[in-house]
């Protein structure tokens, strides 16, 4: 029996095109791009031609801003690490929020260790970062502000362009990360000000383990790996050239494809909310009902745990969430759902319903009538359901 | 016409097995590792399965001393980075060779420029570390040695073994840069007495992009990805799976067919030693005649430049390299040949020749043919070598 994949954004499946992209590039026995014979030439021309297709995408001025990664977590690491060291006598404070992921939290935490400081801005119930927090929270020392583009726990995206103008307007560099944005909503790295912007190629259905960095032109920031000239001296190491060239045709049709997939995930996303009322009761969505990601729902349920539901589900086949799969195994309550109020018992109790493209209207109903099965059996062994409801 | 691929070093072709684990892997769809659905423990299951066929090849005590990265450049600053931060209360002492990679160098370089100094042995005349000279260099405040296994443009392997012994009884935490050893000659990390051993994929003919970093249990050291809880912690960010389940198949073959291919590369390179002098004049051998990988050659051709001889070689359809791939495009002279005692004259006519699995005799001779050609062009419009000559 076929699984629903209702959690795309732990694993995308490789779209059809994409994969033969990879496969083909697999066959093709590319050389090193740094080789200086033929097939090393030929190399280096399909990497800048994904180069080109991936800065398209994010509309560069330039594929030059573009370095290729292993994924999301090294871009991350790259931009914060590599600003905060290259630019530590001018300062050592560093702006966030409180909802970041953790690549960014422990990126910081690790240069707090170091002597850092940091000021960490909270957000509003639905985890909206108020761009006038980040504006006070700038200082004289302050060398990098870093807050995300959309979370990857309720889907909310936060007003970077707003931030943007403040940075720009400070002069400090701003990195954004937009891992679970990049090719599932429009980004444009000009309109949204950035410094940097991170990014990885699975969450536009290209495959795991590579990813990018958008580094504005004059941005003082050091390569996270030092070695080799690769990425004009910006990250070294030998390129995942089949992986990169993946990526670049999924971001080709990323681009092509942006409306139909806004369409489609939000039609989904609409029936999911608008039909959840006739499944299960006594719910809270934590989704921004405007300002979100298309393909995300992130809803906590009350008197039940979500990690019961997704055992069980799974057991329907059906696959979804509770939280970052980066998190995995983590006793901690999501911190991302602390920060927006929810109370440790709501936190455990979230579920993290994610769509792609392969989802259909009836995946939605299914899954609906699979989770009221599963709400209701779990309250009905609920010692907490049983007093509250005064069954 | 096919290229005859004299230039394994900077680009191995994958292996037949190898691609199809690939192709398999990549059509499979895996999940996220991390997840919690049966999807997500499927994808786990192999993960860790590579693991061990990686650890098999190292001979691992634990296939949880093996860390996937994205290649032998992140292994690298992962190590050295990673040990340097996490034991800089300890000393800020860093002992190396004059030899290393410039993924060694420049990750030390960047520790120079956080206050970290740094100790460089010298080599003799093939490139050969004297261990007496790593006893000599350690001092109470050094943390971290790291000499590479073999080097990636002369060939020449280190006596790891010698430098374990000493940096255990003085009980230095030891790295070494295996990248161009492991899957290419028997490499045992208890043996070798190392704490941590940077590997990639690539050199065994697996995928470029995938590799990995040996740590040995209960050794102190920062992560250089923070984020996530992958990799038991040690390394952050979404696995690059489909690689790494092809890296797992390679290190099987390579631990299958070790004797196989060490004894069709070493015929191929006896070959080329003992026949080049039928074809070239004036020229020396930077490759270690005893300890020195079975699959390069290293040779400074005397009046001539390597570089015209890569292009020339080009144009005949075959495949050399002058230096290290992640070195092309600077215009020093390669601080390997210059420490083993190279004129900057002979390093510029330096030719790297590397060989592997698929290379045949009829190859190597063809090559030598070719090279007798261009050698003896080149040399005829040489204004230095008509002096030298007396022509």
């Amino acid at each position: 029996m076929k699984t629903i994949n209702l959690d795309h954004i732990s694993s995308n499946p490789i779209l059809p095109e994409v994969k033969a992209a990879l496969i083909e590039a697999i066959n093709k026995d590319y050389s090193n791009p740094s080789s200086q014979h033929t097939p090393g030439e030929q190399a280096a021309e399909v990497l800048e031609k994904s180069r080109e297709s991936v800065a398209g995408l994010l509309n560069c001025a330039t594929s030059k801003e573009v370095v290729f990664t292993s994924g999301g977590t090294e871009s991350i690491n790259h931009a914060i690490k590599g600003v905060a060291y290259a630019n530590q006598e001018k300062g050592k404070h560093i702006v966030t929020s409180n909802i970041e992921h953790n690549a960014v939290i422990r990126s910081i935490r690790r240069l707090k260790s170091m002597g850092f400081t940091v000021t960490s801005v909270s957000v509003d119930p639905y985890g909206w970062v108020n761009p006038q927090d980040v504006a006070d929270a700038i200082k004289d020392d302050t060398v990098l502000v870093s807050i995300m583009h959309s979370n990857n726990e309720t889907g909310t995206i936060q007003p970077i362009e707003e931030i943007g103008k403040i940075t720009r307007e400070k002069k400090v560099i701003f990195h954004c990360d937009a891992v679970d944005s990049v090719g599932v909503v429009p980004i444009d790295v000009n309109k949204l000000g950035v410094d940097l912007l991170s990014f990885a190629s699975n969450p536009f259905y290209g495959p795991t383990g590579v990813g990018g960095l958008f580094i504005r032109r004059g941005t003082k920031v050091w390569p996270l790996l030092d070695g080799g000239v690769q990425e004009n001296n910006k990250r070294a190491g030998a390129e995942n050239l089949v992986g990169i060239i993946a990526m670049g045709v999924a971001a080709d049709l990323a681009k092509r494809d942006m409306e139909v997939r806004l369409a489609h995930l939000g039609k989904l996303k609409k029936k999911l909310l608008d039909e959840m009322p006739d499944f299960i009761d006594e719910y809270i969505i934590n989704t921004h009902p405007e300002y979100s990601l298309p393909n995300l729902v992130s809803v906590s349920v009350k008197y039940i745990e979500g990690e019961s539901v997704v055992l069980v589900l799974d057991d329907e086949n059906i696959a979804i969430s509770t939280r970052s799969a980066c998190a995995t195994g983590s006793l901690r309550a999501s911190h991302v759902l602390l920060s927006i109020g929810r109370s440790h018992s709501d936190a455990q109790g979230t579920l993290v319903v994610s769509l792609g493209v392969d989802n259909t209207e009836e995946d939605i109903t299914v899954f609906l009538t699979a989770l009221k099965n599963v709400v209701t059996t779990l309250r009905n062994i609920s010692p907490l359901y049983k007093q509250v409801s005064g069954a």
